[in-house]
C-alpha cells in the first residue's frame, strides 16, 4: 500500500479510532497522540483508546482527550501503531469490528493484521516513520506533534544510543530543537526520572542479580509482593532489565517480572549488548521483538524459568 | 584573541604540548587527541601529557601515544583543553614553562589563565569548539578525529540530554555518523557500559541514600574503604551523583567521596535539575563548575560536610 492510498484511506473516513500495543511505551503513547493532532490538522476528529499508560506520559499534549474505550461500534477506520500483532493489540476489538483498517509500525516481527501495512523495520521508531508521512502529506509538524515524535524516538533509541539510531534521527531532533521542542525536557520526564518505587525495585535487582556465565549473563527479579510493597504503578518496571545489560562483558541481561495476578506466570525481558538475537530466544516461548530487546511470557517458578531461559541462551552465547 | 592569531601561533611553533584537566573525563581525553590529531594533520608533532585516565577511553584513536611526563621543558606552545583554571590543570608547569599558552574552553568559570583564551561557556562540551574550530581551518575532520570529538560531546551533554545540548551538536552528530563514526558503539563504550566495581559501588551508594527537605535533596557517600573492597579503578565512581538526581521530585543531589588519601577531606559532587545553581553553591567552598554540574572540596567527617552543604543548598532551595 502507498502513502497516497493511506491519505485517501484518512480522508473519506468519517469516524478514525487509533489503537497501540499494551503496556504502551513512550513510543505507544507519543505515536497514538501525534497521529490525533496530525489528523486533527486535516479536520478530522479521532479517538485514542489507551486504557493504561503510565504517569510519566500526562505532560503530553492531547492526553487529557485518550479513552479508555468508546461507544462506536464501527469505526470507519482504525489505525494500529507501534504493535506488532493484533493480539497485543489493546482494544482490539475496535480493529477487528472497523470497516478498513491500517497498520503503521517498525517492528520485523509484524506480522501484517491490516488491510493496509505500512511497516518499516529499519526505522528505530514508529514515530520516526510517523514523521516520514506527516512530511510527505505536508502536515505541519508543529511543537505539540513534535513532542509527541520526540518522545518516541527517545524512549525506543535510548536516548539516541541505539545502533538503529540514524543520521536523520539526529537531524530530525536538530529540527524539533530548532522549532522549540524542548528536547532536554522531554528526555528528562520519559527516559531519565525515576519514581521512588522505581528507585526501590532497581535496589531489589541489583541486590540480586546473578553475575553467571564467565560475566556474560546477569540475572535478577522482581515478584508481585515487591511491587505491593513499593506501591509500584505501571511502568515503575521499566528499565530494570537495563542495569544488568550495562555491566561491562555481558551480553544478555535477563530481567523477569511476576505476572499481575500473582501467578507462576514471568513476563521475560530480554536485552543483548552486541550479538546474541534476543527476539530469536523469545520466539522460542512465543514472544518476540527486537534483536537487541525483546520480551516473552514464561511459566514456571523463579528458578525454573530462568533455567529455560538460560538453557536456550547458552546455545547462542 | 581571534582563530586566526591562534592558528599562526600554531603554525609558528615547533613544540607543542596539550594539557588538560585532573580526573579528565570524556571530554578531556576527548578533546586532548582530537586536537593531537587535528595538528598532525597540519604536519606538527605535539605531545599530549595525561598522567592518569579511566581504562573506558583506552579505545580512542591515539592512547598509545599518550604520555605520563615529558623531557621537554620548555615548549614552544602549550595548549590547555577543558580545563578552568590553572590549578586544575596536569602537568602544570609544562603550561608555566612554556613560551606561548593557549586556553580553549567551555566552563563559565574559567580565569582566562593563558596567553590567548578562547573560552565558549555556551558550548556543551569543549570537544565542540574544537569541532567550531577546525571546521574554520579547513581541517578534515576524519572519523578518528570524529570519535574523539563524539566521546567529549557524549560525556558532557550526558548523551544528549543536558538543557545546553543545541541543534549543532544533532547535526554535528548525524555528520559524524554518515562519515562511519560509531556513535552507538562510543554511547555504549563512555556513558552506558559500567565496570562490575561501579555496579558495587552504585549498590552502596543506593543503600545509603537519603531523601531529605520534602524530597528535593539526596545525599549519599562512598569512602576509601568502599573503593578498596570492591576493586575501584580510576573513573569507577564517575556518575554516581546521578543516582539521586533521577529520583522524581529531587532538585539538588549531593554526592562526596573520601579523598584517595583517606583524610577527612570529601570530594563533592553536585547535580541540579531545574533551577538551583551548584556552581554557585561550589563556590562557597573553593571549587566551581556548570550551573547544574558542579565540585568541591569540603574538610570534615561525612556527617560534617553533609551539614555544611544543606546548609548552603537550603538557602537557595
Amino acid at each position: 500500500m502507498t502513502l497516497d492510498e493511506i491519505f485517501k484511506e484518512i480522508q473519506k473516513s468519517e469516524s478514525i479510532v487509533i489503537l497501540t500495543h499494551e503496556s504502551p511505551d513512550g513510543d505507544a503513547v507519543g505515536s497514538s497522540l501525534a497521529m490525533k493532532l496530525a489528523l486533527e490538522s486535516l479536520g478530522k476528529k479521532p479517538d485514542v483508546i489507551i486504557p493504561e499508560y503510565a504517569e510519566i506520559f500526562k505532560f503530553l499534549p492531547g492526553t487529557k482527550d485518550i479513552k479508555e474505550s468508546s461507544d462506536v461500534k464501527n469505526y470507519d477506520l482504525a489505525i494500529s501503531l507501534d504493535c506488532a500483532t493484533l493480539k497485543r493489540l489493546m482494544g482490539s476489538e475496535y480493529f477487528e469490528n472497523a470497516k478498513r483498517t491500517i497498520v503503521i509500525d517498525h517492528h520485523g516481527s509484524n506480522n501484517m493484521f491490516g488491510d493496509f501495512n505500512y511497516v518499516n523495520p529499519v526505522s528505530p521508531a514508529c514515530c520516526e516513520i510517523l514523521a516520514g508521512i506527516f512530511d510527505y502529506y505536508n502536515i505541519n509538524i508543529t511543537k505539540e506533534i513534535g513532542s509527541c515524535l520526540l518522545t518516541g524516538i527517545i524512549t525506543d533509541t535510548g536516548g539516541f544510543k541505539y545502533p538503529a539510531t540514524t543520521a536523520e534521527t539526529f537531524e530530525f531532533t536538530a529540527e524539533l530543537l530548532r522549532k522549540g521542542v524542548n528536547v532536554s525536557d522531554i528526555y528528562r520526564r520519559v527516559l531519565q526520572t525515576v519514581s521512588r518505587a522505581h528507585f526501590e525495585l532497581a535496589k531489589k535487582v541489583m541486590d540480586r542479580m546473578e553475575i553467571l556465565e564467565n560475566g556474560k549473563v546477569t540475572f535478577s527479579y522482581i515478584d508481585k509482593n515487591d511491587e505491593q510493597e513499593v506501591g509500584a504503578k505501571p511502568g515503575d518496571h521499566e528499565g530494570l532489565v537495563e542495569l544488568g545489560r550495562d555491566i561491562d562483558g555481558v551480553e544478555v541481561s535477563i530481567f523477569i517480572r511476576q505476572k499481575e495476578d500473582g501467578s507462576d506466570d514471568y513476563k521475560v525481558s530480554l536485552r543483548s549488548t552486541e550479538y546474541v538475537n534476543v527476539s530469536d530466544v523469545c520466539l522460542m516461548f512465543g514472544g518476540g521483538g527486537h534483536p537487541r530487546a525483546a520480551g516473552a511470557l514464561v511459566s514456571g517458578t523463579i528458578e525454573e524459568v530462568k533455567k529455560k531461559l538460560l538453557k536456550e541462551i547458552k546455545k547462542v552465547l
